[in-house]
Parts: structure tokens; sequence; C-alpha cells
């Protein structure tokens, strides 16, 4: 079944929160995200900033210990025109790199969705009316916590939350940890583009309309989230800082190492010390995300 | 002029010592290297271990503030086996997940140079004797550092060393920042293949013959090790934790932006934001290393 | 008015729940709170694991952006054992010092209140049956968090937690961020003994009898957990890692320092660079605590 | 015997170099020291900046595996003015603290040996011209290190060098593990006050008269810095960031209690949960320092 979802509230946390809509296993919902400061497509700010959600949902039968698969069909970007912070981040560059900047200093961009491109607006810099191809993403989505928490949609844990990994785009099914029943899927905080690490504090922040499948799976305990693509499986860490994200999501790819294809522990360590790619998904959120890859092509069979 | 250069001794320190050859500018060298632990091409120990390297050589005319450019032409492994260890590195996973394990078991591969590829001879795991393509590297290399001192081969700083970045292959070329007269190049630590992040302490650990350019540019400062091959720039920071190894990489990047680039400091924030790449060079030496990049269909023109 | 407060219920989280009582601005609450593995002081489970809370107190006229007062009178372990683990958590040593021990292994008390003192009982080593004076703290406290957070009591943030340091003893008062209406105080994890950093992952854990008077301060904003006691005054930082939480306690206490003790940005800068103490509360969490710290002599006089 | 050593050159790393004076186990050298930007007691610039030290003393007998003992009697300024940096180092604040100050911005000190007193000169503030006692104490001292690396002075590892603790004071004996023949010793950076952290960059910095004596100790090996008061012992751990500083000197204690102290591993685990303290020496060099400390009160006896 099809639901289309045009939310009239939002959250500025995950958690255990009343549902906005109630869906079975395999339902696909198109819903509507409004950008990271709470403004929609028509560019009304209908919320607080501070990446607003659309959600919760609400899983028929989703029980803590089971994992909700959510694959992403579309994520288009519903206005015309992103921003995004112009300078880079204190904790990425030596100090003396942003000195002379202020604070808080916004870019602003022209999106072409029919192009699929991007274009600065201002601030006016030598790379001029720069033009580059979108790469939409969700900044943010997740479940509700463990032990009835309900944790920020500016950080993230094993809940999901605000990851910021340019890898969560349209294709691309995500695996989430259940905590309470009905798993509450909460997605939000668009971007149009954005490069590793987002070391801007934000990508191209756009309200987006987003379709996606919700599907369960019992009996298939993750501890972190988990992705696949057509030619990949990655498992994300969340933590600061980067050496403990790290670990995080090594650990989690070596459970699935052992959990899904068959290996050994000792296996597992050497498949992973011969291919493992790392990417830095954001290093700027309280806390950091870290992706640990493999191709497909390098995995053995599933069991 | 080409060189043909077979070492006899070894330094497990980069540091002001006595050159084993003096070249030109534009010279081409072909260089043995050991493994990390001191064993050469037939199988003997001819060093102690701590990726003992093959060195220094003096660049006539260099002089510190210059920066010395290193084309790698080929790495090719020097004998038909390699090692490195099984088992992930205590601080790249959750404790629990090598608790069970020694803390120093091998794994031995065997190399079809011809074939391009290792196959894994022990320990038995469930992988079986899996086969994979060889992406030889150098592991470790640089110039004498600064303020005299003399740096373990086993970590890394400015002056390059123990980076483990398994983009130092063959048509790339690094830059480094001259501190001594003569620059004072060494090198070694050949791995045949390794993933990101070296997770577990070590590559395939071969000896290998290293034919490289070395070739001195004027004018041209750098603060850390830079490097290029055809289809992208990179800039390379050495630090703990992973955090600080990024600060450094992309104030570099920023540094070349603008020196090279025609940007301004906004400018090169931007196009950072929207572009960059980074890689978790190495997670494990003293120093890690992480590398910020760019692909070069993103730059604006060189000026 | 003193209320004397015995729990039937308990929360793993801190967040905007239901209150348990609700007091008057300098009302003394006595409570019990249980031990974090949810003993109570008859040696009953009366709760799931996690350092449960006694509470939460709302408190007449909290409004946010208010700042909530704790003067602690009295924390008095009451039961006569208590435990805590026995093994060094992996991540405050190398690896191997660790390797050789089963991941959870206990250590008991016995607890003798009238003398004041903690005897080992087990496991045996070569300390022997070691005893050492009580120094009895509260782990875990708080009110609710920002947002309609609300964030498990096992770890800590700006509105306090779990931080984990043994200077929150009897005679201290500190100084909590009020977020949401009532301010919504929680308190529980009592250590009979703890040392810096709570580097086993536990103090001597014990259920408390607690005495407290809680105060509302209006316009006297703050943004992370202060104390004060006879002699010193002291700023909280809950993160990781320790560079980030030392960061966040010393920017709190420059504030501090401009707010009330009339100093420019340059002398509080001075006057910390000679006179600074920190102590590291607690580096097992997943926030830690970094606790910065002036001795009373060096203030200059309230303003 | 006592030796009165005048230097006429200075190092600014510790490594193998030639020494400028032979001695024997026990005698006692009384040496000049000058600043950390090479200024001396006359205020004449003798040298570059960048810590600039005094040695290497050799120690007749000293061998690799050895320990070397250095007490420290008397660490006297010998000119009476300081300076110090006026600003915290932009990694100990959040960003927006330091944003304001140029980078390089001097403070600078009046010192009355005899009053044993540091007056603020300038900058003005409204700390005035504040006076402080004096705590005089050596940031940088050690021994060259292994593996003939010579290592900046600007930092520290485990042969020593820029640990930067307020705790190296006089009536201390550090002591330092011997890599090289004679052992190498070198000692500089003399401040005339300093906090927690040296989170300006600097103490009070000042040329200083130091006297103290080395002896050799044979058959007890050490990994870390040590040291010992009349009142505690302490082991020192140098790295980056604070958390790697904090395992390395905790590593350094469980090896000391068991090797001196008839400890067994879990015991020497259960008193350092207990009774550790640890101190943050510096948090600003490219190694931060960490001291774990225990009280000679809660130790058993020698073995």
């Amino acid at each position: 079944m099809k639901h289309r979802f045009r939310p009239t509230r939002y959250y500025t946390a995950l958690g255990p929160y009343e549902p906005v809509l109630r869906v079975n296993s395999g339902d696909t919902i198109i819903a509507d995200t409004i950008d990271a400061r709470g403004y929609d497509a028509s560019g009304q700010q209908v919320s607080e900033r501070g990446n607003p959600q659309t959600g919760p949902f609400f899983v028929e039968g989703a029980e803590p210990g089971d994992t909700l698969a959510v694959t992403f069909h579309r994520i288009t970007p519903s206005r015309a025109t992103g921003w995004n912070s112009a300078v880079l981040r204190p904790n990425v560059v030596d100090p003396a790199d942003v000195r002379d900047f202020p604070e808080e200093l916004l870019a602003h961009w022209e999106l072409d969705i029919a192009a699929n491109t991007a274009t600065l607006a201002d601030p006016e810099t030598r790379l001029g009316c720069v033009t580059y191809p979108l790469d939409p993403m969700v900044g943010c989505f997740g479940v509700a916590p463990s032990r009835r928490q309900a944790i920020s949609s500016g950080t993230s844990a094993q809940h999901g939350g605000n990851m910021d990994y340019r890898g969560f785009r349209a294709g691309v099914t995500a695996y989430l940890p259940v905590s309470e029943p009905g798993a509450l899927f909460f997605v939000g905080d668009g971007h149009a583009l954005q490069a590793d690490g987002e070391i801007l504090g934000s990508g191209i922040e756009v309200s987006m309309e987003v379709e996606f499948t919700l599907r369960l799976i019992k009996d298939w305990p993750i501890s972190w989230p988990r992705g696949e693509d057509a030619t990949s499986i990655f498992a994300v860490g969340n933590a600061r800082p980067l050496d403990q994200a790290l670990q995080h999501s090594t650990s989690e790819m070596l459970r699935w190492l052992q959990q899904d294809y068959g290996l050994d522990a000792l296996g597992a360590h050497v498949l992973l010390g011969q291919c493992v790619r790392y990417e830095i998904a954001n290093v700027i959120d309280p806390a950091y995300s870290v992706v640990c890859k493999l191709d497909k092509s390098v995995l053995p069979a599933k069991q």
C-alpha cells in the first residue's frame, strides 16, 4: 500500500512520541520533509530550527529486537533554493583558517531539479557561480531509541539520527534496530548535495519529497545502523571521536560477516584487513559518523 | 640519469644521516626495499625489524624550504611470499572482538606477480584460500625532518614517514617539504595489498623493487605531504587522533587551493564543503594518517 | 519544608516524565536511592539495572532559563555491602593489561557506616582485606534536558546525568540549567567510594539515603553543570573525548568568571592559565566528564 | 661530586648528540637553562626559540635498559622577568572564546625571587597587577630516545621531553628509561609558575638555575617517565589525545605496583580503582601529558 503523508507537526528529537501514521510492513510512504531550519517547500518557516523530523511512523507488528528496513526510492528537493554554511567548522581545520570569518555566514544555491544541478548564488567568491550535480540524501532518520530515551535530531546513536551520510541516497536500503513497539520511524534534514564529513556544518539544505518503503525483519538483530545498495554493504558507527565511531562501525561489520556470510571471526578479520573501505560521513555533529564498507564482490556467498 | 641502488644498510628512523647516494634533480632510482621486519627478496633477515628504510638519497641543490617531488613509476614485489597480522588491532574494534585471539598471529600469502594476485596460505579460516588482486604501495617514505630531528620509521609527521596510505602506488607523485640540505629521501615498508586504515597493523608485507624519480621544486613551499595522480590531488595529515590528522590535511588542501588554483579562502571552503573526499590511510600507527582529496574535475584552472 | 520520599518506581533516563513530588524552592528532601543495578537497602532488586533514578522532583516556579541549585547535606549508604567491577576498563590501559581477565568480575565490600570504612571481602588478591575510608557521592543526578529529550542515566550532557564525579559529595552545591517547567530533578547511582575517572567502570555501588535542598535561582543562566563547596568553585564538561569535555568545562568557567567575578575575558584567561586545576571525573561513560576548578582564594571579589 | 655547568650551545631536539659533560652516577650538576624562546639570565637571546635544551650530560656506565634517576634539588629563576601567552589555546575552549584575540599576545611578569612571587606587569586587565606565589618547575627534560631518534624539545614521548608538568618541581625525583650509552640527559624550558594543562601554551617562562643529581639504576626497567616525592609516586603518559596519554600512564603505574609493591594484577586494579588521582600536565603540546598518581599512604610495603 502507498501512503501520501503531509506533516503538520515536527519533532526535534527522536523518541516514543504519538505516531502520525500507522502502516504495515511493506507499505510505501511519500512524505514531505522540511529543511534543517524548519522551512518548507513554499519557503515558509513551519517549525523551530534543529533538523525538525517528519513522523513518527508506526509499523504494525514491530517489536524491540526486530530490525526495520527502509528502502529509499526517491529523495527529491521540493523547492528551487537551498542554503548551507559557507565557512568550514573550526574543528576540521587549524584554528587560524577560520579566525577571520563570521561565525555564521550562509551560502545560497539555486536548484534546477530537471537539470539535476545546484548553482551558487552567493556569496561572491573566486569560485564564481559554480554549478555542481545534485546528489540528494537524507541527513537525519531513525527509529525511537532504547530505554525510552528521546534523542535530539542534532545527534545520532545506535537508533540512527543525524548521521549526515551522503551515502543515504535513493537506491539504498538502511537497516535500523527496533527498540519501541511500532519502531517509530522519523525522517528529515534533506541535503541536495554534501561532501564527506559535512565539514561546513551543513549540506545544501532543502525541503524534500521522500519516497520510501518500510519493511519489518524478524529474527535479524543488529546493533548499529546498516545499509546496502547494488554494489556494497556498510555499517555506520556514531560517536565521538572519529576513532570511536570507526570502532563501532567495524565491530558491527564483523558481526554481519559472521551472522550472514558464514565467516568465522578470523576470516572476517582477514577479509576486512585486505578489503575494507571507510567513509567519514560527518565530523561535525555531537556524534561523528564513520561508515565501514565492503564491496559485494569480495563477500562470500550469503548463508 | 637512472641509478640502480642495492642497499647494504638500513635505518629505522628518518633523520640527517650520511647519504648513500647523491643524485641530481630529475634522476631516476631503482632501489630495493626490505619488508617491515627486515627480510629481503631472498627471505634473509638483513636488518632489525621496524620498517627499515632504504636511503637516504641526497638530491643536489635541495635546500630547506624547497619541495621534493617523488614520482613512483613502479612498485614491484621482489619475492613470492608476504605476511601480515591476521587479527584486527584492538583500537579499531570493540575490545571483546579481539579478546580471544593471541596478540601476534600472522597470515601468510603467496604472491603471483605475473598474475598480479595474493592467495592466502594460512591460517585456515572459512575464507578459504582466498585470492585478491595486488595493489602494491609503499607504506613508509619521506625526507629528513625539521629541527635536526630523527623520527622513527614507525610513525609519521610533516616530513612523511610511516603513513601507510594505499594511495601511494605506482603512477602517483608525492610532494615532501625539504628541511635538510639534499632533502635526504628514504623509502621502505612495501605492501602488496592493504585496505583502508591498515587495521590489521600491517598490509601484506613484502620486499619490493621500487622505481622512482626525484625532482626538486623551488619556490613552492608546502607544510604536509601532498600527492597527485591522473584524476585527483590530495594532502595528507599525520597525527593522533583521526580528528587532528583530518584537520592538518584539510588545512593543507586549503593552502594548496589558494596557492595554485586562484581561489580565495571562502571559495576554497565552499568547494571543499561540496566536493571533498576523505580517506583513512592508517588508524593504527603512533600517528594516524588522513587524506583530504579532490577530484581534478572540480578544480579551477591552475594559475 | 522537609520531605521524606520513598520511591516506588525508577527511571533509567532523565526526561520530561510525570513528577513524583512537587516541592517549593528551598524545600529539603530526604530520598532513598538504589544501586546501579537496581538493588535497594534491603538487598532486593526493585528495578532493572542501568543507574535507576529516584524522581523526578518538580520545583514550583522553575522555568526554562532558570538554574536549579542542589545542596547535598548528607549522602549515607543505606546497607552494609557494596560492589564494584574488579577489572580496569579496557579503554584506560594498554589492551594487553586486561586481556587475561573475564569481562565482568565483581569485587564486594563490607561497609561500616559508623567507622566510615569499606573493607574488601572478595576477590582474593595480594591487597588482602584492605580497608579504605568512605567518601560517599552521587554518580548520577540532573534535570530534564532541553528539546524534550530523555537521556539515558548511563550518560551525561548539559543537564547533568551520569557524571560520576567523586567531588559531588555532602557539603557541595551543584547548579543545573533548567529546560523544562519544574526542572524535574533526578538522583541515583550512589558510590561509597570512587577514585578519579571511575576507571573500573563503577565506584563502590550501594543504595543511599540522600538529603538535599532544591533552590531556584532566577536570572542566572548557565550552560553546563557547576558546583561549589567551602573552598572551590568548579564547572563540569561532559563529552567524548576528554579533550572535548575539558573544552566545555573551561568555557563554562570563563563565562562564570566574567558573569559573577567582574573579569574581562583576557583577565579570565590569565587567571586560569596560572591557577586552574582539572579533575578527570569519569573516563568510562559514553560521555566523559572533566572538572575545571578554581580555589576560592584566587577569585576576585564577587560582583 | 658537584659540577657547575654553563652552556654555550643548545639543542631543540633530544637525541644522540655529542655530550657537553661526562659525570658519574651520583654526581650533582648546577646548570643554567634559558627560556623557551632562547633568552638567558641577562635577557640576551642566545639560541633560536623552541625550548632550547641544556646538555646532553653523559652518565658513565649508563646502558640501554637502565633507568636514570634525576633528583631536582633546586629550580631557581635567574632573572627578574618572565613572560607567557595571555590567551588560552584554541583547543582548550569553545572556538568562539578566542575568536577576538590576536594569535600571539604576551603577558609579562615581574618576579621577586626573595618574596617568591610573580606580579603581572601587562597586559592591563580587570585582574589588575595580580600577584601569585612562584612554583618553579622544568617543562622539558629527558634522555636520548630509542632507535637513534632525535625528538623535538617541543614534544614528549617515552624518553621524557616537553611534558610541561607542574609537578616536576624541586624535591621530586624523576625516572627516565635509558636508550643510549650515557643516557644523555637534557634539561630546559623552566616555568616560574604554571597551572594544570599549560592551557595558555606556556607557563611563566624564565631562565633558571637548576641543581640536580643524576643517579643510575641498574636492573629496574621502566617504559615511561616516573616520579616520586615525599608523599606520592606517579607515572607520566605522553601522547594525543588525553585518553591515550591516560592509558600509558595507567599501564605504567600497573607495572610499577607489580614490580615493586608485591601486588598481583587484580590487586593493582582494585587499588587504582579506589585510590588513583590523575593530573592533566599539559593539553597543548603535540603530545599531551597525563599523570597517574598514588598517595604513598595507600601503597603496600615495598618488596
